[in-house]
């Protein structure tokens, strides 16, 4: 249960954004601008990795499986190459610099200042550029805030891969700024 | 010296501000929002304490500095209470309220999980509102996103208190959203 009485049943921090219009509105144009809007040479599904891996080194579950979701659906449909993120990027069927620079966002995730010149040399000989580079510390910068802003007023985070699935679909389609849609009207294989 | 090349010599996050403006108006509209705008029943001067005292857990020198100055400013030029908030929330001379809400800061800054339900019942029997907690929350986890931002790309973070005194006096007075002098333009007793 929410510790403040949120008096909506939208999952995640959609509940937070419907509660408080007021910072759901620069915090959603962050996360449109960080993921999926056209202004990084990293592809939105790439952006949707960096955040879903951040996410899981910050065990926020809800987070992790809607970005999951997002960046499987922005990738082709792929859950496989999600999963092998999560798992271990070394091992992942993702690019030299992708894996590079998801080593930048686990080191941002524990602490900004532990990010060495010796990360970003390797990132940069693997071609990430400097707006790559820029782009990733902070979407995993700010991974950080949506995971504890998620978890720190203990939202309802469902469980179901199918309802994820769809929420997912429709964020790598639409973007984050249009309204979500309510959970009960999600039609599913199995009612949560 | 910053892990990329910046293109400016601002200090700490207004050097990202002005290296990608595309991110930089989220960001500043969030921290407008959170810590300036009259939306919330914490003080202005309330809510920058919070900020500099998650600022100063996650050792962000940049952002302890700036935000302890601006609390300063908003809280009537009182440098000892910014000191002793610092120091220890439990003997510093603020509102049992706000201690209890800065006890759930230091939680969400560890991570967000971390904050109990006896912390939000022990901050409501203080006098805290739903909705403060919830800013509380935000301005926390806003903070462990801006403080691992400004380390993370190794940002220009001069050593000078009274550097910091003039841009903290600006920001109390004008907001985030205009123009930051530039250092060299900040008249100062000695040259930095």
């Amino acid at each position: 249960m929410p510790h403040i009485n949120l008096s909506n049943d939208f999952p995640g921090i959609r509940s937070l954004f419907m509660y408080r219009p007021v910072t759901a509105a620069p915090l959603n144009n962050l996360v449109q601008v960080l993921l999926h809007n056209p202004h990084s040479s990293l592809s939105a599904g790439e952006r949707e990795l960096i955040a879903t891996y951040t996410s899981n080194l910050n065990a926020c579950f809800y987070c992790t499986n809607i970005h999951g979701a997002i960046a499987k659906h922005q990738l082709g449909n792929d859950a496989e190459v999600v999963k092998q993120v999560l798992d271990n990027p070394e091992n992942a069927p993702i690019s030299n610099k992708l894996k590079a620079l998801l080593r930048i966002a686990a080191k941002v995730q524990v602490a900004g200042k532990n990010v060495t010149t010796a990360d970003v040399v390797l990132a940069r000989s693997q071609g990430a550029t400097d707006i790559e580079i820029h782009d990733t510390v902070l979407i995993a910068a700010a991974f950080c805030m949506y995971n504890r802003y998620v978890d720190g007023l203990a939202t309802w985070q469902p469980d179901n891969d199918e309802l994820y699935d769809k929420m997912g679909e429709q964020r790598a389609r639409e973007g984050y700024l249009t309204p979500p849609p309510k959970v009960s009207e999600i039609v599913l294989t199995e009612k949560i």
